[in-house]
């Protein structure tokens, strides 16, 4: 079983929660794959630098300063670290940014209503560099950066390049891809944490949408996830404090395509 | 052949020069394994961080705010935006740092009369991880950041990588190292760039030493390039604004062991 593995911003930013993590991480058997989100470094570490969060209508804009922060803060400082913490737990991992190996070709979001600035919408996953870093034991730890192979590297959300990945890869044999966030899973009720659904299908995700019941931060995750469960990798959601029973099903949300 | 190119903090420094030494790496035939140093940039982010550069007797010590600077900038920014340049030229490029496949362990340097923070001395490069990358037509471009194997990073000198890496690989077959910088090679007088030594020998090495007409911050450069030349590396001093010319033994200082 090859596990594909998205953490978060809430578990980079907050150290013992990173580094026990990355001990369930390593501990894990098989091959697999980190993705990682970038946190809220980047907007700490563009405040710092005098670098403006720029938002339009609530949604953030890669601007070309904002590009250097992310590039420096997903693809150097929260790569590397992850990578550095790994390698010590004996786990052989290689950071790398959509652009290293050709691995995530994207093309410029098309300005429309709102210019996004250097956000890539995912085109190409460079399937055979993964199955040649998975053949040689080495564990893949992805920054949200994608590139347009034409010299620019652009933002790229986390949850879609898990998505893109693992689809990319659907067909090679077993295939899970597990999304952890704060949540012990998809909730019932988003107020209370113990209403965990275990198995979701697309019928009922779908009226907990129409009934408003499902927290509205977790539709675009969810969206996402239904996509890649239809190509038959198995989807699991839930928290990244709980991954050793995430991996094992005994924790978090299964989605389900029937 | 294959190359081991080192390009310092200059070129980096400036667009221009960085874009025209990198369509003229990309255009070199064969492999080849790009080593970066970090330049000023990291000091101009360190300065708009407010981190402060430590210096001891005119050293600069790594402290853990700074190991995070550079980090950034040369894990990151500096790996990532050439990386992706390279892709754009159509060399299949990959970043590292020498934490990514466990490529360049080292230990931290023991404090002695001067506590240099997280530096790293080399302890040994992972030849097998680079030729895993060259048989299957990928560029490694490694930037000065090693590892302890126990989760830390280590800040660690990019005339030493370039070295340690063209050590490692010497007995695999025609193999160069080309050491970059702003001068078009080693000069008989310091101060007139026409005076490029041709070949340059051990014992002249010496005499030139000596007499102190070799400029001083050429000394560490040229003991590190005659380490690597002594294991039969062909190692080249020059330009990086004469990279062509360097490859095929038009410009620049070839060492000799003779």
């Amino acid at each position: 079983m090859l596990n594909i593995i998205k953490i978060g911003g809430k578990v980079i930013d907050d150290p013992e929660a990173r580094q026990a993590f990355l001990n369930d991480f390593a501990a894990a058997s098989g091959p697999k794959i980190l993705i990682h989100g970038g946190g809220k470094i980047a907007t700490r570490i563009a405040t710092r630098l005098g670098v403006k969060s720029t938002l339009v209508e609530g949604r953030r804009i890669t601007t070309p300063e904002m590009m250097s922060v992310v590039t420096m803060v997903y693809g150097g400082l929260v790569s590397k670290e992850i990578v550095a913490a790994l390698q010590g737990l004996g786990c052989n991992a290689l950071g790398l940014s959509g652009a290293d190996g050709n691995l995530i070709e994207a093309t410029r979001r098309p300005v429309g209503r709102i210019d996004y600035g250097l956000a890539g919408d995912i085109s190409s996953v460079n399937r055979d560099f993964l199955e040649l870093l998975l053949s040689h034991q080495l564990t893949p730890v992805v920054a949200p950066l994608s590139h347009n192979k034409a010299g620019q590297l652009l933002n790229t959300n986390a949850d879609t390049i898990a998505a893109e990945v693992a689809i990319s890869l659907a067909g090679r044999g077993p295939l899970s891809l597990i999304y952890c966030f704060e949540m012990p899973g998809v909730l019932r009720n988003a107020q209370d944490p113990k209403s965990v659904i275990p198995t979701l299908n697309v019928s009922e995700y779908q009226a907990l949408k129409s009934t408003g019941d499902i927290f509205e931060g977790m539709i675009p995750k969810l969206d996402n996830a239904f996509r890649v469960a239809r190509t038959g990798v198995m989807v699991r959601i839930g928290s990244a404090a709980q991954l050793p029973q995430l991996l094992t099903g005994q924790a978090g949300t299964v989605l389900s395509c029937e």
